[in-house]
């Protein structure tokens, strides 16, 4: 199914005038990506007997709607990198950014119009309400960066707003275009949850805990960003009081020689166990979300796809 | 019924969690402003005997996506004011008026769907060409901030993208709700066109030419500004040449003595009978309003508001 979504953005024209305005947007959807929502999208909806075409332009669509958000969000966060190459607001600036973006988030909804289907309206209150939720998700994390304490609890809504209800919302939406029944939707967008939770969650482990020689970044940047991710909350929770109080300390400061406190994080983890906590949080959320497709009522056979994309995930190391 | 508009954004709850992305939406909506884009909207709806509450909801999407546009165009141009107050990238931060911005936007669809219709997706797809086109002319509007030379032709593009197409579409889609037929929402969508394109010619004769007590604020601030307004771009192209050259070098400076070159560039239009050509260009867009006014088949008495409305324009004098 990635050659067909591969062919679908290779295929498809993004470009226009003015220049200044469509070039961006252009070279942000070039950059490639995994186009894992094309992907449960147009899964979920293979699942219940629609065909590709039905959803092509839904397809573009959520992947547009997925790029704004990374526009937008590589701004806020003043990232100057994205799959290797200058962000937007790094190789033109920062209105170009915002507007381009504005831009995409308006496009996305033009694709989604395009294609047509007797549960539209369902369709849109649902890409519309993740659509909300994502910007929260995102208020949320950057509420975090300037809260001292921040509760396993919130974070795990935090990143269910801002990375697993695109997931889910992809799944649904693609099962709504090839009618499923509700119960199934509901089922689907479940799984799409689960599996967002367990991604991010792995995304915090491999940043601390990655091989860097698979992971293809340097490690440790979230402890050097002293970024408030599932580890150290989870540490700061369950350490002794003497560990705790250095772990906020380390967590506090930004020194010359950061690869010393990277590994003094580390240790700490390691000595209160935080990376068997964590992987036992991703099991769960994998588990939950293997429930939640069993209980989807179409043949073994059609879940192969979704099913392969949880056995994948669950074993990435990247 | 700008009582009834009143009454419908006084009563509608716009804060929620997260307090720090919803907040600057409330105060964004509740600075006020002229609300004309719910006007035309409700006015088109009574015209063809819809009832207001029919439209309430896209009455106040329509807004939200105007506001929402202002929250980015203030930030873009770091306009530290807006309606007597600080904008939100001010009051706030960059950030917040990025992320609150991307919601209203979110929001604004959020009213649009949660208002039924036969010809919803007419409606929505009405409103997302729209949105589209203000994106591209809010990057014209910059692209020409970058350019030397501007043709009449070029301006009115972006005018009519910028302003114009919000207008028309709020008209259009009023009249949509009301089930009108196709002819008469092409005909108020176009007299939208010119009443949009008036109203701007306005704007830029008013900044140069207002009696600053009724005008409310310093006039001569594009001229201060270096703006490339209808009223410059038509000096240059009708000015003889050593006129035309002044006024090129006096929109390359921004002397210390700013009141000197506003004098000046005032006295070059005076003697080349700017302020006429500008009037005249008003008057015909007026004209044409008027005539696709007219050209609606309904009753004259169903017309009185977007009739009064243009008779209240067309003398404005802030």
């Amino acid at each position: 199914m990635f050659d067909k979504i591969r062919e679908i953005f290779d295929t498809e024209q993004f470009s226009r005038e003015p220049r200044q305005l469509y070039d961006p947007i252009e070279y942000t959807l070039r950059l490639g990506g995994k186009r894992i929502r094309p992907y449960l999208l147009m899964s979920a909806n293979r699942m219940f007997g629609g065909n590709d075409e039905q959803v092509r332009s839904a397809a573009i669509g959520i992947e547009m709607f997925h790029n704004f958000t990374l526009l937008h969000d590589d701004l806020m966060d003043k990232s100057p990198i994205r799959r290797g190459k200058p962000t937007v607001y790094c190789k033109w600036d920062e209105n170009t950014a915002i507007l381009s973006g504005d831009t995409m988030f308006a496009l996305a909804w033009q694709y989604f119009l395009a294609q047509p289907s007797p549960r539209l309206h369902e369709i849109l209150s649902c890409f519309n309400q993740t659509a909300i939720e994502v910007c929260e998700g995102q208020q949320y994390d950057m509420n975090f960066e300037r809260t001292d304490h921040v509760a396993i609890d919130d974070y795990m809504m935090m990143i269910r707003l801002k990375t697993a209800v695109l997931l889910a919302g992809a799944l649904k939406i693609g099962a709504l275009y090839a009618g499923a029944p509700q119960s199934d939707t509901e089922h689907l967008y479940q799984f799409g949850i689960h599996l967002g939770l367990a991604f991010q969650l792995q995304d915090d482990l491999l940043d601390s805990y990655g091989d860097v020689t698979v992971f293809g970044k340097q490690t440790g940047q979230d402890i050097r960003d002293n970024k408030k991710t599932y580890l150290v909350i989870k540490a700061l929770q369950t350490a002794p009081a003497d560990l705790r109080d250095e772990l906020a300390a380390l967590f506090s400061s930004t020194p010359a020689d950061s690869d010393a406190k990277v590994a003094r994080v580390r240790q700490i983890y390691d000595q209160i166990d935080i990376p068997a906590q964590v992987n036992e949080a991703i099991r769960q959320e994998f588990l939950q979300a293997q429930s939640h497709l069993d209980s989807v009522r179409v043949e073994q056979d059609k879940k192969a796809p979704l099913a392969d994309l949880l056995a994948s995930l669950s074993d990435r190391k990247k």
